[in-house]
Parts: C-alpha cells; structure tokens; sequence
C-alpha cells in the first residue's frame, strides 16, 4: 500500500476503507508518512469529505494510536461529559457532583483550556492544594469510592490525533467536519467512558457559528460514538452569549457553587440537567428523562451535589472549606464597569470577543506556556433580552493591572449591542441528537 | 503575509494576487515554506484550478527563481521547440538544421530524457565525439555563426520548479493544467528563446490521452508565452502511434539523416513542416505559413539542411562523417521480429507499451543514473491502418541481451491490435493554437 495511491484516491472522490485508513494513520504517527503527504490527503479530504464508515475508521486508527485508558476496574457504567468549547461553561464542576451523587460514576480526563478561560483543570486549581495528576490507580480508587474523580489528560492519549491536529493547525485544513468529529471522539474514546454526552455550541463564541453546522458536527459524532459501541447523545446550546454571567476562572468557580446551592442562573441550571440526564439515561440509571430531571433536582434541594463536590475537591487534595465559604477566594485587585451608553435593550453579544476580554485580562492561555490569572474576569449583569436605561452597569471587569482593565472595558463596550425595539431571549437548550 | 492565509484562499476558490505567488513561490524555494503547506497549497490548486493571471505569475516566478539565460548577444529572434515528451520523436534533429539553414538561429537548452527513450542530447551523442558541455559563450558563438547550438540544461534553470515538481510527484498533484503549463514554459521562458513552438502531444504514447486535454495544455502555454511577451505556437499532434518508423536513439538518428536526405515518413515530415514553419513565422523569416513551407522543403531539396546538420554535429564535436554515412553508426547484436498473428488491419498501436519496450531493451532510462545503450530499439514496418497478412513482420526488434529480446518481443505483440476491418490512418496533426 503507497500513499501516494491513497492520496489519488481521495483526491478523486473514492472512498477508503479501514484497513487503508489504518495505514496512514499508523503510518503518519511512526513518522513512515511524511507531513507533506498527509497535508496534501487533508486538504483532498477538506473538499470530499469522508463517509461515515471512513469517518469511524479514522477516528478508531487515531484512538488506538496510543493509550487506551482501562477502566474496567470501574464498577457500574462510567459517564463522561464533553463541550467543544464555550465562554462562561462551568458545567463540570456542577453537574459531576450532581451525576455522582446519584451513584453514576464520572471518570473525567481533562486537558488544559487553551484559549478565552481556563479549562476545567484550571478552574479547579482555584482550590489551594487541588491536583489532577493522580495515579491511573487513585483515579480509579477514587471513582469506585466515591463516584467522581478528574486526572490530566496523558501525553500519549490519541498522539495521531496530536500529530495530525498540529499539521491541520498550519495548513488550513482544521475546519472539516470528519476530522474535527474524528479529533474529539478519538479522544473520547481512548478515555475510556461507557457514556459520553457531548455539549456541542452554536454561536458567535462557539466554533461552530450556526446551529446547522452544530448539528452536523453533533450527529458526525453521535454517529462514531455509537458506532464504537459507546452511548453517545449530544446536546447542541446557544453560545451566542456566555453561560451565565460569570467569566474567568474563581468567577466561575462562585458561580458554580451558587449553582450546587440552588441559585443557578436559568440557562446554566437548563444546560446542567440537559446534560446531566442523559449522563443517567445512557447509564441506564433512570428509564427516561423526566425521570433525571427529578432526581438531578433533588440532589441539589437535599444539598447532595454540594457535599458531593466537596467530598471531590478534597480526594484530590484541595481545600474543601472554599466550597462552603467562597469568600476565601482570592479577589483581582481592581474592578471596572462597562455601563450602558444608550436606553435600550441588549440585542445581541458577541461572545467571541467577550472570551477575548477576558484572555486580554490574563484570564486565559494564549499559548501552551501562559500562566493563567485565576482571580481575573468578568461578571455580567444583563444578558441577552434585558432592558437598560442608559448608566446601567451591564458588567463588572475583575483585573489586576490597570492598563489591561482599561483595554478590556472598551472592548468589552464594542462586544455589546444595545437595540431600540424589545428582543426575545434565545433558549439555550436547541436541540439533542440522541440516535443520529 | 502568511501562507496560512494563501493555502485557505485557494480553498475557498479566491484568486491569489501577483505578489502573493511570487511570495510563495520564492519562500518554498528559499526553504521558508515547508513542504507540508506547499503540497496543502497545490491540492487546493488540483481543485480550483488558477486563471489566467495566477498561472502567468506562478510561471513567472518560477522561471526567475534562478538564472535567466541571456542570449541578447545572439543577433535576430532566437527560435525554440519543445515537445511534451512521445515515442520515436526525433524532430529537433531534422527541423533544427532546416530552421537554422534559412538564417533563423536556434538557441536550444535541453535535458536529458527520462522514460521511454533518451532525449534529444542523448540522440546527438550518437555521434562520437559529440558533447553539449558547452560553455555560454561557445553556446552563443556557435549560434551567431551558423545559427545552430544545443546545450545541457543548467542545474539552476527554474530551480522553484525543480523543487515544486519533485513535491507534485509525491503528493498526487502532478495533473493540473496550470502546474503543468506552468513548469514547462517556466524552463523554457528562463531558456531565453523570443520565438517558442510547443509540439503538444494527445494520444495513448502521451501523458494527455485525449485530444481535449492536450488542446487545454497547448492554449494555457501559448497563453503564459504570449503573455510573458514570447511569440509563442503550439501544434498538437497524434501520439496513438510512434512518430515515424524508428524508436531507439541510434536508429532514430538514422531516421532523422534519412529525412535530411528527402526520405521522411509522411508523419515525421508532416510534424517537422509544422513545427518548423511556425518557427520561421514567429522570427518573422516569413509573412505567411505557406511561404514557410516552401522555403522549407527547399533545404531538403537542396541538401543544405543535411549540410548544416553536419556542420552544427562537427561544431560541436561530432563525427560528420557519421552524418553522410549512417552505417558507421554502432548496431545491437542481436535483432527479432514480431509478426502478425492474423490477416487484418492494423487498429491501435498502444504506444506508451512501445515506450515501455524500448526501455525495456534498454533504450531509456529508470532512473537519473541509468546509462542508455544507444543501439537498441524497435523499427516498424507496418503503422495504424496498414493491412497486413498473417506471419508479415510488423516490428523488427534490437538488441544486446537474448532474455530482453525475448521479453520485449511478447510485450510488443500484446501492444498491437490487429482488426478485421479496414482502418482510416489518423492525420498527425491534430490542430494548432496560434492565439490562445
């Protein structure tokens, strides 16, 4: 088998099969392909796409190009949650404890956020003491006892994703359907979960910007993750605003334990129990949905979920009182307003580049080896839909440095739009796939 | 400028600017852009496709991306030919002394052949003594004084394109008309000539298989020449069947001696007539093509042709004798024939088979380093549309190895069909592109 014949027959529209999928991916991440072959099968693949059979065969081959994580020392079915990416998402941090606490196990692999925030390992280093690099043996210790646990995402999960991700990245080839379905579940799967409930973003702030090319990349994936022989349902949300009204790290973290106390703002509460019930459903904890949504409810009117969090946010070595009293967080230094300029009503925000506010803050990586401001954000006090009178405060910029919070209080001002005529909120839930 | 942002124009079908080619052209040539986003780039080519403007930039670039062969020392327009490449195709050596005989100098750089059969130098090197290791100003002398030089190509002529199709070989982007358009006039606009005729080749022997393809090929150069203000032509011509009778460099050479001497077969004198005719026109040696013909054929006639065929073989080192008497040439030692296997009408002549055959003897070259041996090849005796009777020879066979022999006569066999009805023989010229 050539690659060169490979390439030829992308380019000409022909469909591979598995075992030449398998070539060159195996092929690519010993080095035997060179990345001036690969990129030239890229780019074929950018305008013929791949079936789905080809699609599950690459993101298999990419799976199984390095670790597959074993967690069948895990009892009971194992869930795990997965969003492409959006500004203000703390929905780890609320719906693992509420998951958990009903006795489904969350076995979470994580990577760093690279980008607006912090990822959900970033968060959860707000907790002074708190690690994710545990042990394979703790990690699974501490699910089977406890029924939560998150480790660090190992170097060697997916490396042809890796590769292949990196190559893609210089070469314009990153925004095709398949390879970025192909990109996320690889590494979905090699992680091991029974169950995997995909969080996928439609709007300014998401990758995806329409919520047809969301739906697109959420049956792409729905459709591997069953073929793999995992449960797989996504959930596709609005990402036209943030979620919530907190942005930036230990911001985010308050507002996630607001929300396990029972005081979550109505989108991030929807996009909770959307998610976490078919965590449930997939595990087969419940029959139906209806049924999630009541015991979801219950875990967090009896205090479970909190506790659940704590009990977690200890295990792995942070200081649980912060979770009781999260006035023990450190504060930025400075804070700054952005007001309304006009009468109105916020018509439209562009989420994008409230992320790129807080990054400007030092809230986020903008590359591998940025250190991130934890204390640093935003918190918003109007969203979308909501009335001002000109002078209102529609958010509050956290910053430590003075010429940063000046930056980003009149970028901020540019990100919001403020309309003359009433406008309609936008549900955040729109739509699931849950058999693609 | 960044060829990130080049590679994702060409996807999305933009047109690149002059300065955005030369860019990319000069940075992959200096090393600056990797091979991985060059060869992404030409996939996103194969699929858009570069008009008019991008093609002429792109060969433009190229041809200046090393030395530029100054021949303003020569006096009157320099004339050029080039052919995409065929089997038993020996015009140069038969045109080149009539163009230059009627006072028209023939500048010509040439490489030598890969494939079927030895190029044009090898041919000449049939002759003792003969070498094209000439220096620049032997190369110019020679012309100013008897209108006739060749020289071997210079390793930094167009160096981009060397390095570009090296890259295209690899990644299946070698069959685009503007890559392809653009890597030979590249070369040939670096050569110098003012006047370039382009002998475009359709058929089974040639890398265009169809006569739409070719004429597609042969418009896009005479564009790109014309547009880089060369007088440029393009014939089209037949390539079902071998040009002439001989194929092998020896015997091609004495194919070529006996047309000096008036006895061409009717294709080979047909491409020569055409070719060389547009010759004279472009140098404007002649108002009209029919005064060309005349002129022409009258160097046949008169032998100055054939005299100056020698004069130019000595100049250069040659043997003349070899010229007026082709049996000093060395033979292969060893000769077989094919016959026909049944009565009939010769229909289809695979003719890159019959490439293949005389490579097989050893009349070509595999690789860079191959040595050629100059004595073995094929002579037909009968072409398209002959009738023939069972056990008539349709080929004699040369060569210097019984097992070759063997082995070249069976695949030779297969390369003919022999029908049952009568056949129409194809014109050799197939149309010409004088203004594209």
């Amino acid at each position: 088998m050539r690659m060169y014949d490979l390439i030829m027959k992308k380019k000409h529209g022909g469909t591979l099969t598995d075992t030449e999928i398998r070539f060159l991916v195996n092929g690519y991440t010993k080095d035997e392909i060179p990345d001036y072959q690969m990129s030239a099968f890229l780019m074929a693949v950018c305008f013929h796409g791949m079936n789905e059979a080809e699609t599950l065969s690459l993101t298999m081959a990419m799976a199984e190009s390095g670790e597959l994580l074993d967690l069948s020392a895990i009892h009971g079915k194992k869930a795990d949650k997965h969003s492409t990416g959006g500004v203000g998402d703390k929905t780890s941090l609320i719906l693992g404890p509420m998951v958990a606490s009903l006795g489904v196990p969350v076995a979470k692999m994580s990577g760093r956020g690279l980008g607006h925030t912090g990822g959900t390992i970033d968060k959860l280093e707000s907790f002074p003491g708190f690690s994710v690099s545990i042990s394979n043996q703790t990690f699974i210790d501490n699910v089977n006892r406890m029924k939560l646990a998150i480790m660090g995402q190992t170097a060697d999960l997916a490396p042809a994703d890796k590769k292949l991700y990196a190559l893609r990245d210089v070469t314009a080839t990153v925004d095709q359907l398949s390879l970025i379905a192909g990109s996320i579940m690889s590494k979905k799967l090699a992680a091991g979960a029974d169950v995997i409930v995909l969080d996928v973003k439609a709007g300014s702030g998401a990758f995806m910007k329409t919520y047809e090319d969301a739906r697109a990349l959420a049956e792409t994936m729905v459709k591997i993750g069953n073929g793999a022989g995992r449960k797989t349902y996504a959930v596709i949300s609005d990402m036209n605003q943030p979620l919530g009204y907190a942005v930036g790290n230990i911001l985010e973290v308050k507002e996630a334990i607001e929300a396990l106390n029972g005081r979550a703002p109505e989108d991030l509460s929807d996009a909770c129990m959307a998610l976490a019930s078919y965590m449930l459903l997939g595990a087969g904890r419940v029959k139906e949905i209806a049924e999630a949504r009541e015991l979801l409810a219950e875990t967090i009117r009896s205090g479970k979920a909190l506790t659940k969090f704590a009990e977690f946010v200890k295990a792995q070595g942070g200081d649980e009182r912060f979770v009781y009293e999260p006035d023990r967080f450190s504060k930025a230094s400075l804070t700054g307003e952005v007001k309304a300029q006009t009468d109105g009503f916020i018509s439209a925000m562009n989420t994008e580049e409230i992320g790129l506010t807080s990054l400007l803050l030092g809230g986020g990586r903008e590359t591998k080896e940025s250190e991130i401001d934890l204390t640093v954000g935003i918190v918003f006090k109007k969203k979308i839909g909501a009335k001002v009178q000109k002078g209102d405060t529609i958010a509050v910029l956290h910053a430590n440095d003075r010429e940063k919070l000046s930056a980003a209080a009149s970028r901020l001002q540019k990100a919001i739009t403020i309309g003359q005529t009433p406008v309609t909120p936008i549900p955040h839930i729109l739509g699931v796939v849950e058999q693609a």
